[in-house]
């Protein structure tokens, strides 16, 4: 397997470090080559993602990402610039976010919550489409617009996939979340699309949720959801809450699909460069290792994607209360369940 | 004061009928005109809001509106054509929606939450302004765009609002919540009015949160917020987390303000209209009554307004654990608090 390797910023590296330990334990033949990209390349060279770059990752079966950002880089410059750059020249529209509360693990919720679900982001359009202006700048008479681009084409694919994961979990339900009643011709197409794309799958059971209905449940009946399609803002904002009621974004994996295979897919974990811990040794590498179980899947080794998963499970429920532990400690124990 | 009064379907009615009882006993000369608009009138003329009626809305000082919707109207009709069309025709620019968790009330969240909040979302633009369209409906080349509209002017009004609600209150602290770095024009535009609006009020501090963090912040950390201003959409999703995680939208209460008093301000429990519970007598009025004390308030009769909500947290504190109680039963009991 050649793999692409994206260090980053801050906790970046720490937790890269852990994942590769991890893989390269399941996997024998990972050959990694590492990319500088981020932050600190930014401010050294004023370059996000070259061209030359971009074509290379092109070239490798999958990537690996940490986490990139310092607070010194302002807003949006690494997002527009080298992550969702990433996911749109890579055709990634399939991003992949399960949420699990794995036993071992209390989260924020009250009382006795069984939480497994998986939200299907759609990564290649929407809001994001970077599409919108500015009009009588910076006066009193400013306009600015965001235009969510919604294709067929991007919409159909992304529910097939989604209708496809459904159909493998022992529950098949999936749950289409959006907001229909306001945005209706986005919602029109959305709520077109998986009626169409149902009527193939007939073992799995369809639902509708607004997003603000979906903020409500998330909070007060998590498991009714399994499978969750939905639009890359609402994706967004719906996977923050999904991770944060499953025991937060420091568990949360995610993986950037091109499912097609024209494109490497990238694994990252959910949370960022996390500066104030930085070099500390104290980052949890494990939402790093569960993007790792995400990545073995994709590359068609879903044993070994089950055994990392595992590994993981049964650390977390065995882990000391409170006790957080060193990052390379942790990695080496997930290395060792893993590869057992 | 002249009320015009929309008591809608479902439940509406029920509550509303405490909600006036709460009103006209802090209130002596209260003058009510009932609209019949919703989804019963819907399915008997296929009327939503005639010209006329609207013409006789804009001649109160006030309107309440319980709850529209039944199972049986097409998503959309009744939101587009009556609620949404209501909040743009009366300039309903500031959504006022304040969350607090009560003594004595348990939210889903577990741990002690203090949360005291008021979220001010923009109401007459963003991506709700109706803006977007189909190309190639229908077929595998079908675009479906959204357009958000963000205006200075639609902006800054509501803003400037939102600081001046913050300076009232004892933490005087403001957050913007919107993703800044993804929607970079509308964000820029909210951002520059936020800017510059503070300077008119250096005691408020400023804080910056993305969506997707707000959601973590709301499920770990909602004592961090106190005054949320936000844009039309998000302000929808985030206001129903808020209400999930003090307590439930059956205590969720809203105001839809035209502040500048060009025209009536309309005020309504954030709940639908709970068909599967209509005619039992069991709906919990507390949230139209909290929206009797935010109408109060906006009336000039903050000393009204306040007895009512003291009325409400010490039902609330006092109700037995897990009891509901009857409707008119509740309202009796509000009605005797907040005029005694
Ligand atoms: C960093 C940002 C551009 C990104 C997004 O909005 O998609 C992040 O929040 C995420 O969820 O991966
Ligand atoms: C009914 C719907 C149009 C409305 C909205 O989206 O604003 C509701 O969700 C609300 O929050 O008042």
């Amino acid at each position: 397997m050649k793999l692409a390797v994206i260090p980053g910023d801050g906790i970046g590296p720490e937790v890269v470090a852990e994942g590769l330990k991890v893989l390269t334990g399941v996997v024998p033949d990972v050959q990694t080559t590492d990319y500088d990209l981020g932050a600190t390349r930014w401010h050294r060279t004023g370059e996000l993602l070259p061209d030359s770059v971009l074509r290379e990752l092109r070239g490798h079966d999958a990537i690996l990402l940490g986490a990139v950002g310092d607070p010194t880089v302002p807003s949006g410059i690494l997002e527009r610039g080298l992550l969702l750059r990433i996911r749109f020249e890579l055709d990634h529209h399939v991003n992949l976010r399960p949420s699990r509360l794995y036993p071992g693990v209390s989260g924020p919720l009250a009382g006795d919550q069984a939480i497994d679900l998986v939200v299907i982001r759609e990564g290649t359009e929407g809001p994001y489409a970077g599409n919108g202006g500015l009009l009588r700048k910076d006066t009193p008479h400013e306009i600015a617009t965001e235009i969510s681009l919604n294709t067929y084409f991007g919409v159909e694919r992304v529910v097939r996939e989604a209708f496809r994961r459904a159909a493998r979990r022992p529950r098949k339900h999936l749950t289409l979340v959006h907001k229909t009643n306001v945005l209706v011709h986005a919602g029109q197409l959305w709520s077109r699309v998986v009626e169409e794309v149902s009527m193939e799958f007939p073992d799995v059971s369809v639902a509708y949720c607004h997003i603000d209905a979906a903020m409500i449940y998330l909070v007060t009946d998590p498991g009714r959801f399994d499978v969750v399609v939905t639009d890359n803002l609402f994706g967004d904002i719906l996977t923050d809450l999904a991770a944060a009621v499953s025991g937060g974004i420091g568990l949360a994996a995610s993986g950037n699909l091109d499912p097609s295979g024209a494109n490497p897919s990238m694994f990252e974990p959910v949370h960022g460069s996390a500066p104030d811990i930085a070099g500390a040794g104290v980052a949890d590498p494990t939402a790093t290792v569960l993007s790792i179980a995400l990545l073995l899947d994709q590359q068609g080794l879903p044993e070994a994607a089950r055994r990392v998963e595992a590994a993981v499970a049964f650390d977390l429920a065995t882990r000391q209360p409170g006790s957080t532990g060193r990052t390379s400690a942790i990695g080496d124990r997930l290395a060792a369940l893993a590869s057992s």
